[in-house]
Order: C-alpha cells, then structure tokens, then sequence
C-alpha cells in the first residue's frame, strides 16, 4: 500500500455516514419472518420450535444465493473461455431477533453464539468433499454492501480456492519453506516486541493494525496459539474472541462514528490438514474511502492514515 | 465471476444515482484558478498564455499526490517489513474549462486532445528511466472515487509494475508461449465471429462487453491492431477512438441514466520495447453494485447481469 501523508488521516478527518438500522416496514429476519426464508440449517432457540419465533440466532440459506448446493460440478468450454457451474452454499447467519442491534452493541454470550455457529456449519460443510473453501465474512452497513439493515453475517462454501484465499497461503508458503516459522506466528512477536501498531492483547489474541494497511484503520484480530483452521478452536478460544471481537467493533465503532464495515475469517481450506504455515485470522475493514480506478487499476491502496495512528487511535479509545 | 441470475440484472434493476456537476463556489479546475494549482506540464492554449484562463485543455501535477517526483529511490527494512519510498509522478488532466461538463457531453474533438494529453505525458515521463508504468484513469462520480466534481483524468507515474498489471501481463504471456498468438487478438476474433457480446465495430476499434465480466456493464474498447504501448497510436487512432470513447460512455450514460464509472488504460510498461504477447485497451467499469466482503475475500466477483446482456442493451442504445 503507498500511505500519502498530504492526505485526510485521523478519524475527523473521513467524512461520516454513522450506520443506524432503519425500522422500515417487513423485515425477513425478524421474529414473525421464519417462513419467509428457506428453512433454517442451524438455530439456536428451544428444542422442537424449528421455523418460528423464539430463537435466538438463526442461519438459513440466502433467497438469493450466489450459488447452490444442488447438482454436480461440470466444466465446459465455450470457444476460448472456461465455464464451470456455480455449485456451493450461500448461507446468511442471523445474528439476533432485535431488528435495530447492531453487532458490536450485542451482549458478549451472543457474538460468541454467532461464532459458534460459523464454527458448526464449516464442520458440516466441510462433510461435503465437493467443496474446498468457506468464505466467512460479514458486510455492515450499505457502503459495506450490506443489502438488509437486520444484522447478519455470511458464509459462501465454493468449489474451488479463491484467488486471493490462494495467494495469502502460497505467500505464507514460500515464507515458510525460506525460515521453517509461519510468518504470521512471526508477525506477532514483532509486533508485541515494537507495541507500535498493537491496539489489543489477550491471553489468547493480538489485536493490531497491520504494517502496510492497504485500509485506514484495517484491522486484525490474530490468535496466538499457530492454527490453521478457524472451526479447530476450542472453548476457551472462542469465549475470548467473542470479547475481543466486540470490544474491537466498539472501539472501531466510537473512534470512527460507527462507520460501516466488512469483516472476513481467513481460514484455511475446508479439506486441508493441519499448515505449519498458515494461520487464520480475522481481518477487520472500516469503510472509510472508496476504491477508485488507482486501486483496480494497480491492486495498490492510497492509505491516508498510517497504521501506527490507527492503532494509537484505538488503543485509546475506551471500549465503552 | 459468478453470474448470479436470480438478482438483479437490467439497467432499470440497478439503483440510480446520477452524477450531475453541480456548481458549489470555488473550483480549482476553473478559468481564473490557475494559480491555485501547481503550475501546468502541459496545456492546449494560445502559445504564450500559461497558467492564466484561454486554455481547453489543462495538465497539472496533482495538489496533494500519492507520489512525489522529487528524491531517489530508496529501500529499506523494517523489522520482517519491506518498505520503499514514494517516487513517481501524479498528474490530473482537466478536460476542458466548463464546470458543469462531463467527458461524454464533451465534443469529439475535445476527447481527442484529452487521448493526446495523455499519449504526450507518457511519451514525456518514458523519459525518465526510473519510471515503470504509467496508469491513466478516470473516476467519474463520487460513487467511483472523484473527490472534485469538475470533469478531470488522473495518471500516475509508478516506479515499480503494479501487482495487477504484472498478472495480465504473465497470463497474456503463458498464452503467448502456449499458441504463439495474443490473446486479445484471440478474444477479438473470436468476439466479431459470434457477435454475442459486441457493442461497437469500427475499421481500428472493437467494443465489447468481456466474458466473464467482473461487473455488470463492465466495457473494454480493444484496438483491431496488435499494439502493446496505448502511446505508439498514430494519429487516425486516436481521432476514431475519441468517437469510439466518447460513444461508448454515452451509450452508457443512456442506458444506465449516467452512472458513476471508472475507466483505465491499460497499457505496457514504460520501459519495454515491443510486446507480442500484450496488447493495450481501455476497461470502463460502471458503479452499479458494491464491492463487499465477499469480493474482498476471494477476488470473485459478483456479476448480477450476463456480458451478453449488457451488450444488447448497450448495442441497442444510441450514441445520442
């Protein structure tokens, strides 16, 4: 990434759309809605109440997937192109019935419900040997391209590996087969050695703003135990990371005026074993500037706010 | 990409929010602001007149640049980070003097001088050998980037190949290797054989809507003839492709009631000499849907309208 230091840098300086859920008439993912959406894959609510009110987190299959479970994978030519059929899994994760919650303003047992259940459908998915990838993010706020105000995460398991998924691993490979350490593994020690870029640190994660920030304020959450696969962490972890994970959207959400945000799990491939080399993680990316021809043009980002400010930043701000 | 079909996918599907000019006070583009900004590297205007209103055609280096041409290049370490200085150069072509003007609104002959300005300043910048790649865009419209309303081009000159240009250029050569042919001249012969997804044909330009388009409308301008350096255009080139441009952005400012929309040369690096294997061509990518985490996760995009679509629409809308 170039930072460009003649630019805006601190949070006053982006200009504010602070997300705020609207009470707009029907919404599908509310208490009342469970027949609107495909049938639910997973719930958490009471024994023998499938498909009504009384839940409290829900994960059922996009009306509108991207892709779909049914059918085989075929590939085909068309003169000099490649085709190949959209099978997979496009499922949304319904976080709460409240319809104006946001989820960094949920209780720390619901965040930690929501990556439980992100955890349970990989291990699922994961049953299923046609697919290779799950893709575990949420998009908040409609400059973040949320298209439902009702909180919600998202998970998309495909067929093959995803380009930039392939990159990162094949990036984190070559580090390793040159040192014999995992470079994120490295990545902690130093940061923890410099505290430069650091904002968050517990038992079990590292909370900091990643040198070279392609993103102002981008932000990653790393666990500090070497895992490959996100579905392998155990209790404990989770517990922790729900809290980590909250307090960093609340202190993202009171520095920057609750900006709209994406989050993606990097994780490993769903049929890989364990990676000396890789490590999953949780990438964090406020929604502060917009992608112009510069950055498609190049896959560069202008980042007017270098990582260190970010994290001082942060850092200071209160959890609230 | 993965083409969705069950979203939405015709120009009337896509939220509208035309970008219009507006007049709001002061604009550093404007006759009688000349020296608000830096001093012009390049101007059509009456010989002697620099930097003072009479000008149709205006070259600035940007007030607040990613990159800087002043210094050397340097490198150096951080720890396990890398990090080199920002040298380079960072241009902003102003297209013409009227404020409320839009490329496509503009005359032929003005979208020509803008393709001559461009062609001149990278023929000026090839000059200097530590510059590697030129980028030549447009952000039309807030939603694609522009931070100033007044119609304007962008280049910056890299001292290094972007990421992205580097992977096209190593795919077109695996090609290359493979059949001993370009691949874009591939595309465009097989293209103008099934007619399927072609917009404009004239006798130097092809205008198509590309298989597998990341974005819906998504519209490369390719030149008949194999050329790898968009600044070798001779004369008759440039004049038939400002028709070709300057159509193309009008039959999609009709048919998508004036989007925002990002378009990019691209082009070879500076500093090589002829590239069988490359060829360049203009990509303009309207902003009709967000980028959102899944796009950021694994670099598929989303693509609710089918290239084949797109092109209907756009071969059956007129020039205007």
């Amino acid at each position: 990434m170039i930072v460009a230091t003649g630019r805006a840098r601190r949070p006053m300086d982006f200009s504010r759309e602070p997300v705020k859920p609207h009470a707009n008439g029907f919404c599908p993912f509310c208490y009342g809605s469970e027949q609107k959406t495909p049938p639910e894959v997973l719930a958490f609510r009471p024994d023998g109440t499938g498909n009504q009110p009384g839940w409290s987190l829900r994960v059922v299959p996009n009306k509108f997937p991207v892709l779909e479970i049914e059918g085989q994978l075929d590939r085909e030519g068309e003169g000099m192109f490649d085709r190949m059929n959209g099978l997979g899994a496009h499922e949304v994760l319904i976080e709460t019935p409240d319809h104006a919650a946001t989820l960094a303003g949920l209780s720390e047992k619901q965040v930690e419900d929501l990556l439980w259940a992100f955890r349970n459908r990989v291990l699922d998915l994961k049953r299923d040997g046609r697919l290779r990838y799950t893709v575990m993010f949420k998009n908040h706020g409609e400059a973040a391209g949320a298209t439902l105000d009702h909180t919600h995460s998202q998970l998309i398991a495909l067929p093959v590996i995803p380009k930039v998924v392939k990159e990162e691993l094949d990036g984190a490979k070559s580090y390793y087969d040159y040192k014999e350490r995992c470079i994120f593994c490295d990545i902690i020690q130093q940061e923890l050695r410099t505290n430069a870029r650091l904002v968050i640190e517990t038992d079990y994660f590292v909370v900091l703003c990643p040198y070279a920030a392609r993103f102002p304020f981008e932000t990653w959450i790393l666990p500090k135990r070497h895992e490959a696969h996100f579905e392998e962490s155990d209790p404990p972890t989770l517990q922790n990371l729900a809290w980590v994970l909250r307090g960093t959207l609340r202190k993202i959400d009171q520095a920057l005026e609750s900006p709209a945000y994406n989050f993606i799990i990097h994780t490993a491939p769903l049929q890989e074993g364990p990676m000396p080399h890789y490590h999953w993680h949780i990438e964090i990316m406020p929604k502060l500037t917009r992608v112009a021809g510069f950055e498609w043009a190049t896959g560069f980002h202008i980042n007017p706010t270098p990582p260190e400010e970010a994290a001082k930043f942060l850092r200071e701000t209160g959890i609230a």
